[in-house]
């Protein structure tokens, strides 16, 4: 299909570009929460929906919410994504599901046409968490779930969660009224790219997503004996580092071969190190997650277990504290079939597969039907990087299977 | 035996105390190379060797050499080790060498002897290689084998070798004349402490080297692909870090169970490596040793052989730089059986072992008949630490020891 032919995706490519040049680098993407990078963004998106012949309206915690009426009195669906990024960020990451979601209205309100549903599509403010070392403010404010603890947190300028709200002309005290009417929700539809390799391997441009991944974090100490790494005859070793060469290897093995289990050790260090002394202490991080609690809670016991015996034949203290756990939130069966269905009547295969990642469906999921559809990553999957790409064709055909999901949503 | 009782242990502990007294740093002790500190601890080291009966000179790198003439005209056996130290030191690396030597040559001069050797006593005055990143500068200047281009090299504030020499008020240029005349000398016996942990383990206070290994040190690089931690699944990962853990328990493999030899991964890090994301980047040190040549160099082209093994396997590119290759240094076998039979006559199992740490004696082992024996370290084993330990009664040992070596040297 040549891209002349194609009705959205070289609009999404176009838009995303234009959000990017909004940063706070200079010839790099940052648009961190409550930013004046942040606030531009914002205003362009809000700009954008009223253009489409949405009512447009920016919330108490910087949600750009558009609503597109249906034809009479009706449920709403709401679709979404965010706006913030991290730094040095790609393109698409959170801001392909919202410019898919307007280029959908655009197309709906230029052939004049409203459907039973209602859309509403909000430009969530924050889901990475950079700021306040929390993340899904801008959904939990809008599902109903924000934990009001949060206000009192300061980010590293020192700076509260609650004064920066109200630095932004917005009234923090007001974030429980902007929860959503519960009853009038008919559900949650997100768009967003992959963020991993597995439609790219497969060659497939969509994915329905089954389920958000819960995740567990640990961070994990071993300390061993240091000596000098001439005089201390091997068997007389208790090397902190071989130690977490074993914890990493463990790690891999117990999670290979298991759907939607993956366990990374991500961060790794010997503080001090030298070479020519045998560690005495070494520093990792451990996360472990899968499509559903038990089949990651299992392997979190099997991996501590392991530490356990590793720690004792090698005769050193491992450390292992929890750092955070989350629940998988499952996307709903019904609409997993619509994403599924819309994307056989492309002529594609309907490819379903659970996401690693979180997302702000993660805040909708206990409220309402909840859906979310992938769309390929180039470059190996990358994302969280410049070097993130979608194509022209691949966000065309998102676009065409969430018009197909809202024409056909039944409440 | 009461302590009481014991000739040179006191002694020996008590004057590497008050050597000790000289250093950069309150309440720890470091003595780096021409350091006012350096300065203090030579001339302090020159006085008691004069009170000895020796007649002393500081030579042109600040080597401190006291020579204790034979009853005639007679070839000179070196008794030497060194002064200077790593930061927050240990009291007995090098000194205990340096002050054994001198409670025997006292005991000599107390009780008027004169033996058929004439004794060279040398404390070195750089060996730990800290300031220039270059070990042995006083032992290879004595040996003949100083290494010239060494002069050009600075220090962390910039300062040459040569400069730093001459602002001593010596002459660098003269440094060759240093050497000493090998038809002169009949060989070269240095006490250390093991600084590891085999002589502790297994109750045995004395230990005659056989060897001084010869190292290899490299800078080891693995590049994999950055991934989010949730998003990639296991198989499709290249994890840096899971590859370098593989190398580390290769390494510990092939280096167990073989006579002398030992393999460390000293340093370790992912670079910039956070909880989410997969490291694309992980870099260690390697460092391997033995008492042959021939046994540490197929240690390292099987670790090698594995790597690139690793490699192909994870589809990672593992890059691996050498950056330090030394010879080993055998001791000479009639040396080290006078020191077996000395530990004998003294009732005690002779306890033959490599040091898998470089010494001032690997500068003599070319040029003369070559012996080291190592006195006990407590707590351990741990050496370059604070926390480093011996007896007096140990040291007692060793210093009864030198004394019936030097006794019976035939030349």
């Amino acid at each position: 299909m040549a891209a002349s032919e194609l009705t959205f995706g070289p609009r999404i490519l176009e838009l995303a570009d234009r959000l990017a040049v909004h940063s706070e680098l200079p010839g790099a993407l940052a648009c961190t929460y409550l930013t004046p990078a942040h606030r531009a963004t914002a205003q362009e998106l809000a700009q954008w929906m009223r253009d489409a012949g949405m009512a447009v309206e920016i919330d108490g915690v910087a949600n750009v919410v558009g609503r597109y009426a249906a034809a009479g009195p009706a449920k709403t669906v709401v679709v979404g994504s965010h706006y913030d990024t991290v730094v040095d960020a790609g393109k698409y990451d959170g801001r392909l599901g919202i410019l898919t979601g307007l280029v959908v209205v655009e197309h709906l309100n230029r052939t004049g046409r409203r459907l039973p549903i209602a859309i509403e599509l909000i430009a969530f403010s924050e889901e990475e968490g950079l700021r306040y070392s929390a993340s899904y403010i801008g959904s939990t404010a809008v599902a109903g779930s924000f934990d009001g603890a949060l206000l009192a947190r300061r980010d590293e300028a020192g700076v509260s969660l609650a004064d920066a709200i109200a630095k932004s002309g917005f009234d923090p005290r007001a974030i429980p009224s902007l929860a959503c009417r519960r009853e009038d929700l008919a559900g949650y539809l997100e768009v967003h790219i992959e963020q991993g390799p597995v439609l790219l391997e497969e060659g497939l441009p969509l994915g329905v997503v089954t389920a958000i991944a819960g995740g567990c974090r640990f961070v994990v100490t071993v300390t061993g004996q240091a000596g000098h790494a001439g005089t201390v005859p091997m068997g007389l070793r208790h090397d902190a580092a071989a130690a977490a060469a074993e914890i990493i290897l463990a790690v891999e093995r117990r999670c290979t071969g298991v759907p939607t289990l993956v366990g990374t050790v991500g961060k790794l260090q010997v503080p001090g190190g030298a070479t020519n002394v045998i560690p005495g202490r070494c520093e990792l991080s451990l996360d472990i997650r899968a499509a559903d609690n038990a089949t990651r809670d299992a392997a979190v016991a099997d991996v501590r277990a392991e530490i356990v015996a590793i720690a004792q034949r090698r005769g050193v203290t491992i450390d292992v504290r929890e750092t955070q756990r989350s629940g998988a939130v499952a996307c709903s069966p019904r609409v997993q079939a619509l994403f599924a269905q819309a994307i056989g009547r492309l002529g594609l295969k309907p490819r379903f597969l659970p996401s690693g990642a979180g997302h702000d469906a993660v805040s909708f999921g206990p409220i309402t039907e909840t859906g979310m559809l992938f769309v390929r990553c180039g470059n190996g999957g990358v994302s969280h990087s410049p070097r993130e790409t979608i194509t022209a064709e691949d966000a065309d055909l998102g676009a065409r299977v969430l018009l197909d999901v809202l024409n056909s949503y039944q409440v």
